[in-house]
């Protein structure tokens, strides 16, 4: 029996097949604690017990973005170990409040695969969905990425790809978020008067701020959240990797771009749904990290007034501040540009 | 409606205005191990249930300047994001203790204005208010700041600058701590045998320790604070700024200082207030912090045989160790030092 | 009084001797998410708390390494603050499990003294012991320091070694461990399918991964054990020191390697004691830490049918992947490695 994993392959994955994911977790406000600590967040309903009770919680909910890292980590060693390249996400729904407390494990289905022309490489489509402790499924999203072959003669299952909905849809969302109190919603303790009326397609919001990355901070981060891409943590091989340095998890870099949209958007408590991530470009310790976000959509919820929902899409940026919304829109890539998100945000009325 | 708060600018203020703080916290054991974790504070009340049990606590407060610092994080946002210079603080008072599950949130009071004579700039004085989830206030202190004007021209109210005291009278110590079981006391897990009695007015202690900062280190507390002040974070803006770096928030001195206090003062278990602080130099990332006290003044307190109170001045500095107590008394900016710290702690006699 | 300490030096301690150590410390959650976010650590018991309930525990206990470096870190100020080096440990049994909320405290005897030849120096050896509230003791060690004299005409007293046995004897181990409910270890949760029966004395497993360490990450550490060695933060002093920079707390190597060892161990639950461990070689910021085990020994424990024991020897290395376990076992100092860990493992059947 072989002892030590070196990661799943693309020709190891089956159509159809069912992966649990090891090492549970019970998440905890220490867990809480460091999210704070590495991004700055400050939402108010996952930063304060009374803020939650007093809108309709029973406490404070874990941040919903501390969650997804909690259970993409788990996927990481059967998933992504030999990921060339993660190449998106799709359809990711936070369909239950999580706890300090809460015990999260993960599995994942192999819903796609599909040779490269050149042999050597693959993309396998998985949906990955994480449980709390009573097996209620409190995340769902599909991710793809691009697998090297161990064998390139290795036969390749005939191709299969998911058919996957550009976004998620509105009416999926209100179904999932407990009915929020809006009279003890107290603008001023939540940071912001601007309630989901007041936010506009089209409209652009600049978060004003930036905020370096270190190494240390990075990797406790992803540590925290059991992710064991090699990349982000082994300085060592990474000198003769790619690009000579560490990496950094592309989901720490949403976790900051969500932390800086408190800035303009601090009445959006809850992130619904993740529509699509895509990292245009590699980040580094020692880059700053601005944001932007654009409101692309906005949705009455069916058999809510307390709520809406606003669908906005987040660019970061390194080094690179966002004074001037810096995307050509003909061009996603522009230089600097570092994470291109797009999310369904809950907003109280 | 503007979403985006740039900070508010000096003719933004009005006398006797109150403001309340976004982002209510609730204080976790999380908190309290990240602060360990940063500091590596050594005070038994703090760090054991048991022992702050045996002492009359119903379980481990929350250190003081974690109090402190969460409480003035909140006062960020609205009152200093523009400030030109912290200029001091005054009469800081902690009133109750905080225990992990507590809420804290914050709230100010406009009580002076007063422009320069440059016309570009003035300095408000506020009085800023921790609270707890019954509302009892936990802490209280006035602190001023120079802030640049949006427009030169705004036409500054009448100049009003409150009086404030040079310290806080020991007189009012007392009420705000709990009766300690001094026969609970026990000298060897406090880490000192050292009680009230045996320290005297104009003593010198050398803290002997010396702390390295990191950058990570510096922005994971202020960030666990969620003290949103920019120059600690952007390493990009920064490097245009005045220091071409980032600045350590202020706090974060005083803490560490704090934290080496312990070697000379184990059981000045609380620090009761704080008369006023100087951040004598600005601090950055490399630097390491050493610190020494003198003990300024000694006071029983009304109706309390179990505690006394020491007004201990505490000076940090950067790469200078303490061993000569380098400070010449005519000149209290001696290179290498960055902090003057004037507070009252209280010890079980 | 001498109000700081300045640590006891070799002619201080006096055979028989029991030192009560300072700052009880209460274990929460919050030390256990930073510890994870340090290392990395994926052991299904300690992460989970349903995990550990369907296995037999109450809840999730406090990483065995954890306790071990809070109890060694309260032993610090004591025993070692002076020490030129540490030589060693032997006889570490862990003897009950730890949860959050215990709160832990620490004793050492000094149970041998003995001047070295040049008079200038001595070793210390003391056996350190960690207590719960309960009084109950959780962790017991003997490890011996070299220690410098104050005064080098200090009389010595007459040379005293202690015995010790090269290794703690497995018919030691059963009785600390709780009965262990086979039938609810989930080998899919638990990251490995690979059980005590699974392992055979000889094999040797490399652990595949490598960590980098950042500077802020192990002072994170230290100061979270609230180990207070000056060597370990103070980059002014250390840099006119032995290595012209900070020196990385033992301990630190030791929880990478055992975070490490997951990948190759995943069901090795429980340290149930260290037969010996020797940093072979100083470690600072900026290597990349890899490991790699030698199954030395198995063995039954009497009257367990549900775990068995693996003794466990553990290399780590810096810079210096384990691919080709490279140690030359005629010499243990193969360039690279800085640590040769030898410990007792628990395992399900």
């Amino acid at each position: 029996m072989d002892k030590t994993s070196a990661g799943r392959f693309f020709e190891d994955f089956r159509l159809g097949e069912l992966i649990t994911h090891a090492t549970p977790r019970t998440i905890t406000t220490g867990d809480q604690a460091l999210y704070t600590a590495l991004y700055g967040s400050r939402f108010a309903v996952q930063s304060s017990d009374e803020f939650a009770r007093a809108v309709g919680y029973p406490r404070a909910p874990a941040d919903d973005l501390l969650v997804f890292h909690i259970v993409f980590g788990k996927t990481v060693p059967d998933i992504s170990l030999n990921a060339i390249a993660n190449l998106g996400y799709a359809d990711c729904r936070f369909l239950m409040p999580v706890y300090p407390g809460d015990t999260l494990s993960a599995r994942s289905e192999v819903i796609g695969i599909k040779e490269n022309s050149n042999r050597r490489t693959g993309t396998i489509y998985v949906r990955s969905t994480g449980f709390n402790q009573r097996g209620e499924m409190v995340l769902s999203f599909v991710r793809w990425v691009m697998l090297r072959k161990r064998d390139e003669q290795a036969k390749a299952a005939e191709a299969q790809v998911p058919k996957l909905a550009p976004n998620v849809t509105a009416d999926a969302l209100g179904s999932t978020c407990l009915v929020i109190r809006t009279a003890g919603w107290d603008s001023d303790l939540s940071g912001s008067q601007c309630r989901f009326g007041d936010y506009q397609p089209g409209e652009r919001i600049d978060h004003v701020d930036g905020m370096t990355i270190e190494e240390a901070e990075h990797m406790l981060a992803t540590r925290l959240y059991q992710n064991t891409a090699r990349v982000h943590f082994n300085a060592f091989s990474e000198k003769a990797g790619r690009f000579g340095r560490r990496l950094i998890y592309g989901g720490h870099a949403i976790s900051l771009a969500r932390a800086l949209s408190f800035n303009g958007l601090a009445n959006a408590f809850h992130i619904a749904a993740i529509n699509g991530g895509r990292h245009v470009a590699p980040l580094f310790a020692g880059g700053t990290i601005f944001a932007w976000s654009e409101i692309v959509e906005k949705a009455d919820l069916p058999e809510r007034s307390d709520i809406g929902a606003l669908r906005i899409r987040t660019r970061a940026s390194r080094d690179l501040p966002s004074t001037d919304y810096p995307v050509h829109d003909a061009s996603p890539d522009t230089p600097g540009i570092i994470l291109d998100f797009d999310y369904w945000a809950l907003m109280p009325r």
